[in-house]
């Protein structure tokens, strides 16, 4: 499958918050790559692959990173393709910092920010960005919302039935 | 000129804010529709115009709020389209509990967030989700990012050549 | 026992920390409704529970959400009645992007806003609404700050009696 | 008529920013009292006040605070009446102290919490509480709401038709 | 001994934290007394303690509490002895509520606040108080003072001893 | 007058706030010094004045400072004396960086914290401090605390009086 | 006069901060070069002017950025020299985006960060790492140093001799 | 091997974070001297240090310190040799106090800061100042910088060739 969505992160150890991403376009059936690139430490290869991108046929690039977050917003600066960026939750700062590292980027520069660890929206952000011109992804990306109504609708349905004392011990108790 | 970009805003008090979305995607020839929808005082309106965009050949919707700002997110939830929120800068708070309200979404609601007051960055950014399958959008794009780079240039020759000094006195005393 | 307190929370996840609201209100015998309405996953649900529950009855409306918590302010736009807010915790902001999302709303569409996962709260608040007009409940709610006044000064007399040692080695040692 | 509202502040200074509560009940019809009752200044005052409100009709408590604002939670500890609180912003905190003071209150003595500056909204949160039984109050502040969606509509439909940049010029430039 | 530092706390579960301050002043040989007492929960014994604590002897009253941290500055307001606030860390916003709450008091009733969790402090602070007119009790403080020079030292020449990675496995690895 | 309490501040731009200590040390009758000594700028002087302070019949410093607020803390580390410290709010920050920098001081150096800007607080408590050893001065905190009362109850009779609108357009209106 | 300093800032905007840093190395006698470079507007010119600076001379770099300020740890990545960070202050966030987004850099590529609009501080900070290796620039920075601290004193001398009052009149009011 | 490096903390507990500052500077063959200063409870020793350190061959200071942490800013008032300030992370605060106590220091006093626990970074800094003076420690440096780089290009071709399921299931699962 042809891969149109980009997915990097600034490194290895944000793989575990990053992979929703990757899942999420699984399910969605859109193909994508993935791969790590430091802004700080591999600088040459974060200018080749925002350069490169778009020629290999990707349309959006989602981009994670924790701390002084500079991934998405210098992948930004470097395309004119539209990036994601995930801001990773950090140690110290619980992705304060990541988040405005990302977000607060200046005028002409834009990312498209989502919350904190929120690397399966990043994914499903993207599902909608290409939705927005391929009839068949938007479609798969409204019976995804459908089945998140009717999967709350059906839990609903089971508390009001059960009350909450017997749906905390059947689902939430430790 | 046929609207692909559906500009809302919470109230007509974010409008000094919110044109700078609307400035930008007339300077890159992009057609736009821009009105008032408030998600508290008028809920139907809201309803209504998030789940008629698509049929109207909007592609991107941007949505800009402040406070509790829920306009993006529910607007995001009530369609399948991408949405971009603006967190609007608040009086007491700077705009820290707009962005929180617009960027913090649930997983399968995603809003592509951008800086507080960022409205320019949203409509460049629609204009970069538009430009991935519309060629001659992107090129406008990059060629707007390229009259970025050529005004910071000259600005730096302009710098080097009178020195801090005069450059402070020329151009940015009050 | 005729509901008059509805209890509706944004995930079946918030549960432990909701049913807090509904163990007091058992607790002061006060009949209540609690169910799973999601402002972002089941918007068409939330539009009808809001609509209704004057109708069926319902006094007050108590709901928690975390994160980009728009149920209540949602629910509030879409009723006349009282709406009590529960900001839930979460896990990268600890609860300061709900608290924000529900309390700054704007003029027009109050939320009663309590404590971070200040549920059992948002519950006896209930009760005190109610109170205001229903002589017996406000009896009970009288009753029920009297045993906690009575509770703290049993502790304070055995810390005394103790010493803080031997008090903290009884009751509070792991 | 009939004072069922009770108004406090900490102090006259705060009456500003909370006359828009007196202002929204005198323009839903309710009656209410306003006086300045200062928690740290005159806690005696505060004693008598919270104590002796029910007994003069009062159904609902406003009371407005900033920096350690501890007037609503220590009227909350002292009657079973509910108290709706108002975080007064403040010069270094910018109200977030007044917000958490007032919010973060412990399990047994709930206070219903409105936004920073948010006396408007306290007011039309104590005529919500009445309105849940007191059907004509219940009118009114439907009556309210829809005015205020009219007032969004009236507004959109003006930017629509004025474009952007006339309308900013018209009504919004200063 | 008697007992001229009044040691109180909202709640027995702050013990852990406050009877970090009874025991310093233990090994300072000053008398204390220690209990419970809410502002929020029992506010008449709240106005006791502060009304009788000077008649007692007491000369300094020491008074921890987290969230909405009313009992401090409540206490400040209701005697002319000097009052300090230990704001006690909380679940979800670490104590910053408590500190809030405690050190931002209007002009006319402080509080001497220490760091947050920092009775131990709280209760050295109250010997210094009492130093300054206690030549005895100064010069303990200045002994208590100096034998953390010395600790200090003692640690600083042991660590240049053994080299960092020989004191890390001996003193601190888990 | 004998002088007891001794005022500094980090830099004679603080004055402006920190005189309101030295203002109502006057009111209430007590002696003190006051100066400037910078923990930064001048640390031999910072040193000599914390040596020697005591000996020169001082009972309590007040220390105020901004940003890296390090004045407080230092001399606190040099006395035995209680050390009050006034947070000075600052541009960027508003304050908070110097709060933390005075209030997070680490176990066995506490300094007594007031509100930002609260310098006025800080010599009130300076004088509470005096008054627990010296009945004259506790009577006359006393008779202040008094006449803040008095104060806001004749405020309150007032505004009762002449109502809200007529109160705001006689005293408040600018 | 060789330059070995180069200070850099990503928009002429923050020319009236950063020329302070200019300002102290002529001060200093310490030649410098100073000019603008974005990193994201102009990335291609940062990457050249970060790997050219050592061989121009350069000793140390001083970069200044506001919002998500990416300039200073990209020159960091590009370089082996030592990069100074500067925090613009922000119009939303008062420059928090800033400090941390130029601050919390990852393990391996450290950026010396100075306050917010620290600009001054940066100068002398890269004068100090001169210093260490050139004699006659140290001894510069510790006149400088010096000359703080007899402005200090005399002010002191000047504020002990009029007391605060005539003080505040003849130096700080408005 | 003489030492150039002088690493201070305020407090043995600091050495696990702080010692990652002397393991990079191993790896970098520079030599180093490593100690305890505490601020506020050893002021002299601090003094002596201060003063002592270039005297003994320090070309440049890292200090380390949580909380009220004025050991970097202390040092810095007292040398006139470059201080790198490491802010470490504290238990209620996570590290912001630190930060902000270090790095917003006063105009005339600058500190280094690095990120929160950041020792690592601080070390690799203080490597960088010397290399711009010592050829072959900038060389090592630039070596050190390049180990990152082919780590991470390491790292990201397993992770392209295993995918990020497998990859996960190798290297990151607990």
């Amino acid at each position: 499958m042809q891969a149109t969505v980009g997915i990097i992160m600034g490194s290895d150890s944000d793989l575990p918050v990053m992979q929703e991403a990757a899942k999420i376009l699984e399910e969605l059936g859109i193909g994508y790559e993935l791969t790590v690139v430091s802004a700080h430490r591999t600088p040459d290869r974060m200018y080749t692959y925002a350069k490169e991108a778009k020629g290999r046929g990707i349309k959006v690039i989602v981009a994670g990173a924790g701390g002084a977050a500079h991934l998405p917003g210098m992948v930004a600066s470097l395309t004119g393709l539209p990036v994601i960026g995930v801001p990773v939750k950090t140690k110290s700062l619980s992705g304060v910092d990541s988040l405005y590292s990302i977000v607060q980027m200046p005028p002409g520069i834009p990312v498209a920010t989502v919350a904190i660890n929120g690397a399966k929206n990043a994914g499903l952000l993207a599902a909608q960005m290409l939705g927005a011109f391929q009839e068949d992804v938007h479609e798969r990306v409204l019976a995804y919302k459908e089945s998140l109504r009717t999967m709350v609708e059906g839990k609903a349905e089971e508390l009001e039935a059960l009350g909450h004392a017997d749906y905390v011990k059947k689902y939430l108790e430790e």
